[in-house]
């Protein structure tokens, strides 16, 4: 992570754009980079899902790599890590969503 | 982030929602939570959203956290580390997007 | 359209929130709402996404209404007809997408 | 709308799309096409985005045609009017955000 923070960092300066990178504008970012993930995803049956052909595969990989890049720089500049953020939120869910009570359900336990 | 992983892993086998974790809805999933991160942008001004109170840090270090669990859990599924996803797309961007071209400049060098 | 562009018009000035509605922070928003409405669907499958219970369906209208009220509006804002962009997108499509290539397949006839 | 509605249907079924076009899927195309317009507004200042180049301009009109086309397909599948829902919605609106508890606030009276 800290390899990574370092190279988008250089990468940003470089090129003169941390001008246009505020948090505002990286959520936008971000979210336009998922949306490249989803759109590989739209079409297909959730086993077509599964079972990516390898162009395709290679093309999701390198969008998870877009948003994780924007990820971590948008964290970054809020001063937060994305991995130890990740942690922590797991353990609210864990209070969230009690096992006993969503066990095998995709709703939440409160929803109908 | 292999630490991460085995929360996440145990996280969902406890409550059996592997089921409903396939890429495709996974996709779905991580742009549903980027999207409540861009929820706390959307009417801020690009100098409110450099200061966030503590309290919507707070708030946004979760999404943050909630979107970092579904991008982990989705390149899992694919084999895909999303660290060493993003450091090979920091260079593969790197090509993309010559300094000497877009320098200071948001649009990409071939667009108007 | 007319009408619904007056009545939202009307609210928008009544709350005078006409400062924070620009083009930009309507983009933000229609993706916000849109994303509600993919949050219904994201655990479903295909079979149950074509069989709303009712209540599930009634909220899913008003997502939909949403997304309609911010789209008219950002539309508005840049002296666009969402219908008539519609039309003549739909006119577009017919020559991106000739029917002859594409039949019976989700992806465009150029990709792999 | 009712017009919109047909040449839509006509062109879905004469490229036998029908079967990719589920609620679900249709919620993911959606996603995608307003990606499409918040890409072009990421990286603008506000008051650059209230002043698009006629180029720039075009280019938006034709990503909100297309999620007019998606919004129009999904709701239709649902048996939605996506112009009633948005009226219907305004009014809830209305009870939802009193004009004298949010006025020339950004976020709901209830946050913070």
């Amino acid at each position: 992570m800290e390899h990574l923070r370092n190279d988008i960092k250089a990468f940003i300066q470089e090129r003169d754009w941390e001008q246009f990178h505020s948090p505002k504008n990286l959520s936008m970012a971000l979210s336009v980079e998922v949306s490249e993930i989803v759109e590989h995803f739209q079409w297909l049956t959730i086993e077509e899902s599964r079972n990516l052909p390898p162009q395709k595969l290679a093309e999701v990989r390198e969008e998870i790599g877009d948003v994780m890049i924007y990820l971590t720089e948008l964290a970054g500049k809020l001063g937060i890590d994305p991995v130890e953020a990740a942690k922590a939120k797991v353990e609210i869910n864990k209070k969230k969503y009690p096992a006993s009570l969503v066990k095998g359900r995709a709703t939440k336990y409160t929803e109908y």
